[in-house]
């Protein structure tokens, strides 16, 4: 079984634009929240610990895939739904379903790394930190 | 020849997050605008003319697939090179690469249809409009 | 007595800057919510319903003045304090404080009106209405 | 004399309200951007820089008020007309005219500190660096 964690979302005036609806970067707002959101549930540390710990200093994205099905407008309660379908070596796939009641409003999948950062500032993908994996299955 | 448009964007301090790199949401902020870009550049009058005209309210996004490469940060001068790579029946693919020069930082490929709108408010898509191909190739 | 609702906000990742605090313009982004938030929890419907009943289409904001006091940063739970602290001919004053526990971070006041629109799609000031006002104390 | 520089706005879709304006808080987006755009145009360093050679790491907001005249919608170019108009001993005022071509559609009126970072990670205002005020007036 994979573990599914539950992020709660208010669609508030603000989120749409001149048809009404949201304006879809907005999702990708909700869903990055909603993948920290993931980790913070599952009992890893903040980022800003398992920089000293780790060595990891969060989960940037490297790939994205989002279907839109139904839209959505302000009142709204929607639900992400968050899991990690797959663990690479190096990296993880999270995925997400974005829920209004029954309905399902947007399916995404994201590939992320856990990055360290190089003394020169660029990022680096590290391994899998088992204790990470471990509190996320 | 597929026709090519180019959107500048200059990349803001509050673009950016905690880690100091643009935050992705913003990419998508960025590639709606070029998407509507392109179409003004094309000749497309606004959504606004469309929808008297032709019933087409805008281009709602389907599905969206994107790769993130390199990072960018405030000060940064971006260009959005955006093409339609595809014609279907009701809906067409509309490409970006995102540059910081020659560097590609993102790339993005995007399913759109031209929208309708029913009497009870609800969205469908439109045969592809012939007068606004017309325009884009 | 004043009437206060209370509306909470989680501080996200993407909500902070470079700095690593909360960017600015997001407080306002909050407080725009709340502003809403308050005449939904006073029993005000909708605004797409009394733009039907009374033609007002919402509370435009025409002047917004704001002490900023402490900073926040994700994983911060903040509650946004909001009441109506004046009601004029044509406008009204809301207040928010914006606290994270009793640490006040930020202090808000706007002059809003209740807006109708004209067949040219211009706005123009309702007098207040006094169903909604009755509502509201 | 005060020296006036002026930043110029594209309104996009996305930036728009289901009103079909521009939502309010993407004025201050574009302000907080005007004022760092102001000093870079003055030939100050990026604050990275200055962060190493006069601690001052950039210069949050205090206080803030502005008016709101004229509405905006997407298409429209806009011109965020940015000078100094006060020097204190540890804060400037920095004042904003939004305009679209003549007319005046916004106006901000801002105090903001140079601020320094102390080891325990809060942040302090810094008398105003004397190489940062000649560069501006």
């Amino acid at each position: 079984m994979t573990r599914e964690v539950v992020y709660p979302v208010r669609v508030e005036f603000g989120d749409c634009d001149p048809a009404g609806i949201v304006w879809f970067p907005n999702f990708f707002r909700w869903i990055d929240a909603a993948s920290r959101h993931f980790f913070i549930a599952c009992g890893v540390p903040p980022w800003a610990e398992t920089t000293t710990t780790l060595g990891v200093i969060g989960t940037p994205l490297v790939d994205t895939h989002a279907s839109f099905r139904r839209t959505a407008t302000y009142g709204d309660a929607l639900e992400i739904h968050t899991s990690i379908s797959e663990w690479r070596a190096k990296s993880f796939v999270q995925r997400y379903r974005v829920q209004r009641g029954a309905d399902l409003l947007m399916e995404c999948e994201e590939v992320r790394i856990f990055a360290g950062k190089r003394a020169d500032g660029s990022m680096f993908a590290h391994p899998v930190p088992p204790s990470i994996r471990a509190l996320c299955e």
